[in-house]
């Protein structure tokens, strides 16, 4: 059997300009990166034209036996724009530091793949790059402030803004830096994250546009000063040098699925740290060149999908017309209580009890009032009581499931998903919010924690207490709310699978990122620097002399 | 007066396909970044094609008062190109960190600059940004080494490899990283260097192909053992994963003047901890596709002058034609004795003093038998009389002083210097090297210091001394050297201006690049990371709405 990349290799790979005209791009609106990318930048005038139906694929509590989201997203898309309606897709930009590491790329599997995989699941047009050398751009801003007489009295102590990269690397996840002596700078802890958590990150990805990006960028807290007062990029002055770095870097990036169908993929924020979804103008952009759009979110419905409708949707001003929760027999069964390496044998019993999982997470996306539909992502282990009993539980609560085999088959193994998710981008939905922009931050959490994880309520820290009084006084209490959980469970525990009831969700700290517009709620210990593993990927990964690269999965 | 960037923004750029076409490149030969950039692989057959003249435009030892040597080389292109000569420029790629810190950019300046002037300066086609996550990567997968049960023994005191990235950062100098506890790395001292001062940067620039950048890879050293052995990459097994990160990085990028000639800018490699000159394959390739390839090396004759012809020139497999020594009356005044304010007025007995700069690197030029041309980059307060004692002292020393100013007027300001080079390069030279590639280090150094700089001989440190016997034992003393030492003096002594003559280098300690294939010799004390000034550039630099930059230099 083939592996991805030999597939993606042996995939023809139409020139970007096709693509693009496929897309309905004027030439001014694209610019060539490689002969297989673009930059895409909308003329004005797009903004008066109507919207497509936008498709949000999320799913159950993902486990280590893979859901397959991105492949059910490209694959649907794939199918839908087989029927010959126009579709795109709009995801997110994979992270390269897991590359090298444990798994493989974001860009889908099998035959429901984007390409140039290996190029997107590298340096790919640089937008990270970009983003990583702007937030460390202006960390050196910030430290050299302080080394230079610091006039805005910051504390070196107190600052919010660390330096990141898009490696995994635990070596960086504490420090002392500024040490050598009085001419290396104000030695101070420090930490650095991985790209995909930065601050700049979530902000590029909700802007509206580069007027919203730099209006954001100058928002940013980036410490207190010795008295606890907050200190903004536009305080340090700097707001227009870092806007500047990312001027490319904000235009949505054109590619293609096997099957040809235009793909923006662009921002690759966390879904636990962060909002998790690709951007705001690229969903946008797509919406408003194609009639049907299909986009993802980060990990489960409980952190992306959450995100998606709570934080980005009212950016965006619209919300989706169909939601597809992608769930598989062997997660549901691993969520079930079955063991990793007994998840090849049919389990009936087991995959039943893990249907709890999907339950809940039907029922909170229910709660949204926008039609659903539940793919089974397809397994060769599958039986066809499994699936039979998936549809039923489903079929039950008033929602199609409908199994679809999108690695071996890539669009042709979605066309009944299609079927069933086109039919309902037709059906009325009438979106309720999860919350008021105006509730406080205790209300909403509360809300989140109740209706999306169905757990019992939030329990804060005695820190998180603290902080909440106090920005109060700066006016912060009534910002969107970022839960950064395990994307394990439902609750905020990694080893309670399945549905979980009698939770409270524990409030550790509370981060602020007043750029990016929301409030980061800590819960338990949440990573924002991967490690790499005992046996890293990067041993298998080669090139040869021809430039033919092997070992990226 | 328009100032650099204005002046860039109101060029005329042509389509990026015409430069191709311009140059004689074939379609399979390029691919676009945007649509004024390519990166260029040339086809194999090339290699059989008669190659051009080479110039190297070089410099007296650098001031606070700048010498123009990009602009000098950009115009004299120009005007070759002008007189229907086939010409190409290849130049180095600018650091972005600085951009943000202190000075404009390293595109050339008024009518004599390389477009386009703001993407050039910042993030470019991503080459830097690569070489920073390439480096990093593998200093991640050398301290996951350690974590993991350290089974090549890495002495965590004793690693070699520096993080590193394009910021000016003072703060990320020195550092104790790895802390935080068990699951968070073992901890050790760290530093990070610039990305141009990276081995990884040296490697690529140096590589004759991709090959070669995968076996240079494999052969650096990271660290030693417990045992004081040398661990490579090999070792790690992670060759393959680094080269394949460095794919696209590793190709030549395409630009233009403003006068449209055909541009090859291609790594950024520091002058003084590496070899300062552009990437090998961008000079190949401009040498196969022109009749005049007009290049430079960073700093003065002395640092990458001398690694030019020295390093580079062997690998490369072609020594100059013609070597064109840029001198300004303002430098000359100031290595004369002038105070910095005072440069505007004439003063005649002063630049007579500070000829002796000039002298010496035009003495260190000649000794290599390649034919020589000053140029004397004008100013507007240079008198007539103080361009006539260059030219006087010059031609006393057989070499022709040709003044141009090509701030002003481009390519038609180089007319004139245009054709004394293009003569010099029929003029018959015969290649002397310096040093024999079996020399030991300190005999190769001995002659940099005395035929190069005009001193007596080099000093070495106890740990110096120490390391040369260590390194007679692992077969690495017969290493190209790199001396790594300030740049505006001729001696180890910054403030040393002019032509000291009784002077003594003092080699602090040797720095092995097994990778990049030299041995560095740290004098005096040399930076591998900045600092931003008080106040630095990104004060300044802005965006619009519209995407419109202002602020770069």
């Amino acid at each position: 059997m083939k592996i991805d990349i030999e597939i993606a290799q042996a995939a023809e790979v139409w020139p970007i300009e096709r693509i693009a005209q496929a897309a309905g791009l004027q030439e001014s609106e694209w610019e060539p990166y490689g002969r297989d990318k673009a930059k895409v930048s909308l003329a004005k005038e797009r903004s008066q034209t109507e919207r497509g139906k936008l498709i949000l694929v999320t799913s159950i509590n993902p486990t280590t036996a893979g859901e397959g989201k991105s492949t059910v997203a490209v694959g649907l898309a794939d199918a839908i724009q087989a029927t010959g309606k126009k579709t795109m897709l709009a995801l997110r930009e994979p992270s390269m530091g897991p590359v090298l590491g444990m798994k493989g790329g974001a860009t889908g599997g099998g035959y429901a793949q984007v390409l140039p995989m290996a190029d997107i699941n590298l340096h790919f047009t640089g937008d990270f790059h970009a983003i990583t050398s702007a937030q460390n751009s202006l960390a050196a801003l910030i430290d050299n402030s302080i080394y230079q007489g610091n006039p805005l009295h910051l504390d070196p102590r107190r600052l919010l803004w660390p330096r990141v990269m898009d490696v995994n690397d635990r070596t960086l996840r504490h420090m002392v830096l500024g040490l050598g002596g009085p001419t290396s700078g104000v030695p101070h802890e420090g930490q650095f994250d991985i790209t995909a958590a930065s601050e700049l990150m979530a902000i590029l990805t909700l802007a509206r546009d580069l007027e919203d990006m730099k209006a954001r960028i100058k928002r940013i807290v980036v410490g207190y000063t010795y008295d606890k007062e907050p200190v903004t990029v536009a305080e340090l002055g700097v707001g227009g040098a870092i806007a500047t770095l990312l001027k490319d870097a904000i235009k949505p990036n054109l590619v293609q699925t096997i099957n040809h169908t235009p793909t923006l993929i662009h921002g690759g924020p966390f879904a636990n740290i962060a909002q998790g979804t690709n951007s705001v103008q690229a969903t946008e952009a797509a919406l408003r060149l194609a009639d049907y759009v299909v986009t993802e979110a980060g990990f489960g419905a409980d952190l992306g999908g959450e995100k998606f409708l709570d934080v980005k949707a009212p950016i965006l001003g619209k919300t989706p017309d169909t939601i597809v929760i992608v769930a598989t027999v062997r997660a549901l069964k691993l969520h079930g209580g079955v063991a990793e390496k007994q998840l090849d044998q049919p389990d009936l019993p087991a995959l039943e009890r893990g249907l709890a999982n999907l339950g809940q997470h039907i029922k909170s996306m229910q709660r949204y009032g926008v039609p659903l539909v539940v793919a089974i992502n397809h397994f060769t282990s599958d039986t066809a009581e499994e699936i039979e009993a998936i549809k039923a539980y489903a079929s039950a609560k008033g929602v199609p499931a409908v199994p679809a085999d999108v690695w071996a088959a890539g669009g042709a193994g979605a066309k009944a998903l299609a079927a069933e998710v086109v039919a309902a981008t037709k059906r009325p939905g009438r979106f309720v919010p999860l919350y008021q922009p105006d509730d406080d931050l205790t209300t909403k959490l509360t809300k989140i924690v109740r209706d999306i994880y169905g757990g019992q309520g939030i329990e804060l820290s005695t820190k998180a207490k603290r902080q909440l009084k106090t920005f109060k006084q700066y006016g912060w209490d009534q910002l969107p709310v970022i839960v950064a959980k395990t994307q394990y469970s439902l609750s905020d525990q990694p080893k309670a699978l399945g549905a979980p009831t009698d939770f409270t969700i524990h409030v550790r700290e509370f981060v602020p990122k007043l750029g990016a517009g929301f409030m980061v709620a800590l819960t338990g210990s949440i990573m924002t620097m991967p490690g790499l593993p005992k046996v890293p990927a990067a041993k298998q990964i080669d090139i040869d002399n021809q430039g033919h690269i092997s070992g990226l999965f």
